[in-house]
């Protein structure tokens, strides 16, 4: 099943009777066969969000006349919604500096078919990882960055996105700060790895600084990045358990696990189209 | 708005196009406004699986028509449903033997509002826990169990539970086998706690068996009971890390936090009418 | 074994050569059978820590000599130490404000035999917990507290604390910050609970916080109380998962469990004398 | 600190008084500085278990020298002991089938420094992996392992083990049986992962039989091989939560993020000399 290809819809809205309604009624015309429907209510702010997945297979309305047809009932209801196939691999740019463990994480998922995407550009400010990023066959652009050439080197980074198609940035371990001009070019396509339980431990060297505190869990948080350093909105946490033994070399250490595996389920929701933003919040259906 | 009373529909039945569409049209032609809605499709088996929660406060059918209209409904889809409405309180019974952790988890639990139940009724095999039952005020009865008087000590407690209108029956560490005729009595409306991450150490001492097994995680399971000793539809399980240090003892303790959170937790989906079962497993909405 | 009295030793001091052969060689000349040794070197710090505990049957000194003959040993190598035996009762002061689970799960503890200690005195500012008091047989004082008579009111609870020879004091959820003055009184021997994954959402309404951030993980803190709100070494915490589909309320629900859970390990692992505070953090051997 | 070398000590014995002393005099004689000290007693076994790193950095003992003086120790106490030094690196081999995922991550960590040891040495039963391995610049051989060849293929892997002086074994989903005879000469050096919490689901597809039982959580569990399947000494295990959402496929998914953070960590473990075997159970040393 999950070979065939689906569509799906990500719709937020004002909450109002008739919602679901409206829109499975919408998939039952045009006998579309539903393979997973998640929605949920913000109840305090009143607003309703869905997301849809239904087969092709069998589907009435060929795929370029969905979005029109749906803009009817999306209008109505002052929809905002997205429509994905579930066959279309979208393109990572992969962002590091010279910590190997994310982007090697990524590439051996990429690469045994656990993510649904194509990996086709690398840069970094360093050329550490220039190797290992030619070994998997990949394209490594190394784009240093000072105080002084950021806004020049930007403009770089963002016409090899432009050239390479690229739909979403995955910051692996990239120690650069973006400039608000550049976040505010790609909204919520931009995911970071930040090496702590957010918002504890906000900027440079979370480790050293839960060791100083004494914590006895460190965690990391994937989010999209925003203008605002570490304050994005939020898409995945995890963490672990430490104790008076741990150094802070013992953190960073074990830290990487954390770091790897958080990014990388980050990454996976944002692929399967399962995340939704409001009010620097995410919904990430399950 | 939790404040006010709102009715709640389990579902089930195969899957087939329009399900979804059918129930929440039904709902608005009603003026129903849906507080929460989650579906399931089991793809493997196509069983499809709804629970729908909308405000009883200005929805157009009284309380005591839905389940007819509704019928209509479910009959063309060949659904098996429950009703279910929010402002009414399950009525608990607690079976127990000697360790007291998890029925004063419940107990105070209850008292201080986290229970939408009354406990009216708790049987023992035993009289150690009377004292703690009356100083809470709930009636105690003592049924000592044996091999030979099984069969009328059940009619007893079936007697009782007849007596006291309980709805579910709460095992909270109670110490001995209830017959399959008395477990058919109460299909999913018995709810167990075992000291295990279930299937590992089915039966008596798990903790014994795990640290002879020199396991690094232990667990509980709560699930309900059927006919067939620690085999039926698990419900939650939770689990913590041990080590080489931890003893039986240290097990047996450490266990007793585990038992008290995975019943607890059973217990409030089961009262929520968040749990669906079907094929020896359970559907737990979010 | 654990039913005989040992002793505890616990000791911090400079690290250098021959500490652990030192106190060891202490215990074997008086026929100390040692039941745990568990040591530990801050190695940025140079600092030694070292738990200790031996069989009391058959050790060669009486109870009130050991510290006196130790005190040579600890002189030669600067260490502070402090000297506990198993069989010793601490006696607990539990301070409570409206909330009561934190209160009644150590009291369902203690009346289980779970918690070495006794707990003979309640203090609150509000009356709501006194009927939970008096049911478990412990003597509940109110004393409310405003800015106005805070100083006053303090020096009743000193006195009581005084009065029922006190050793810990617990704050199930109290809701006044105590005065610089009071917690000096108590160093390492005042214990609470904080409802946030601390530094993480320190002050008050920590779940509000946590569900505007979007967090994806939420904890608690147990911690000793210092004149910094919520900045005391931290003694133990945890965590647990959750969703856009938790609200405030839900976050608050879910809370009470892993506040109940993260005090009362706090607890538990004082009561063993298993803790060492250094530089506003702990040491807590397993 | 960790960049000088440091000599290690693994002693297990029968326990009595006077153990930690007199190992702890040896190396304060020969001006040892002792780095870390754990010990363990297995109370119910008196068996006495202890890890001690000192600095090699001024000790007044030559490296060939160390084990013959200690020797007398051991004898006296009837120790059984292991004498490492930190900066040897042991060889590893990593045997694997199809799945390329725990050998990836392996390789990862290694080419980043994170584990200490070499890898020279990859064997198959399929020639899918070679392209990975050769891209990493190790060795591989395809030893194809049927019913009827297998006395003869093991015969091969068992030389390239000692042509390649190999320490370690690492089965990274290697999906052959080895036999009694191939296990008996890597005793407690051979590693496996299980895809499975042990002693749930011992056997082939775990998977399958966790969806098919319903559990709530999965996990995985990495353990030294023996000639009884999946009853090794378990030397790490992880879990995570799963929900009726997730397929067989999902559960495959998830688990192998499991498959690849425990056997990473027992092997972690496993090289720094932190593992003592007993009676089918670990110490394994913080």
């Amino acid at each position: 099943m999950k070979n065939e290809a689906s569509a799906i819809l990500l719709i937020s809205c004002p909450d109002r009777q008739g919602l679901v309604c409206a829109v499975t009624d919408f998939l039952m015309r045009h006998n579309g066969n539903i393979i997973d429907l998640e929605q949920h209510v913000d109840t305090e702010e009143r607003v309703f969000f869905m997301r849809l997945e239904w087969e092709l297979n069998g589907f009435a309305l060929p795929r370029d006349q969905i979005s029109e047809k749906f803009s009817l009932i999306a209008s109505r209801f002052e929809m905002k919604y997205e429509l994905h196939f579930s066959d279309y691999k979208p393109r990572l740019a992969i962002f590091v500096s010279k910590f190997p463990h994310c982007m090697l994480d990524l590439l051996a998922r990429q690469s045994s078919g656990d993510l649904n995407a194509e990996i086709p550009l690398i840069i970094s400010n360093h050329t550490d990882l220039e190797p290992a990023a030619r070994m998997h066959g990949i394209d490594f652009h190394c784009i240093p960055v000072s105080k002084d050439n950021k806004a020049a080197q930007e403009a770089k980074q963002m016409e090899l996105i432009k050239q390479y198609n690229i739909d979403v940035i995955v910051l692996a371990r990239y120690m650069q700060v973006l400039s608000d001009n550049f976040c505010r070019n790609y909204p919520n396509r931009i995911i970071n790895i930040h090496h702590s339980f957010l918002p504890a431990f906000v900027g440079a060297k979370p480790y050293h600084s839960a060791h100083q505190r004494g914590v006895k869990i460190v965690g990391a948080t994937s989010h999209y990045v925003t203008g605002d350093l570490d304050e994005g909105p939020i898409i995945e946490q995890e963490v672990m358990r430490v104790t008076h033994r741990d150094s802070v070399e013992s953190l960073i250490r074990k830290g990487r696990d954390l770091e790897k595996l958080v990014l990388a389920r980050a990454v996976w929701a944002h692929l399967q189209n399962k995340v939704l933003v409001y009010k620097n919040r995410t919904v990430v259906f399950g």
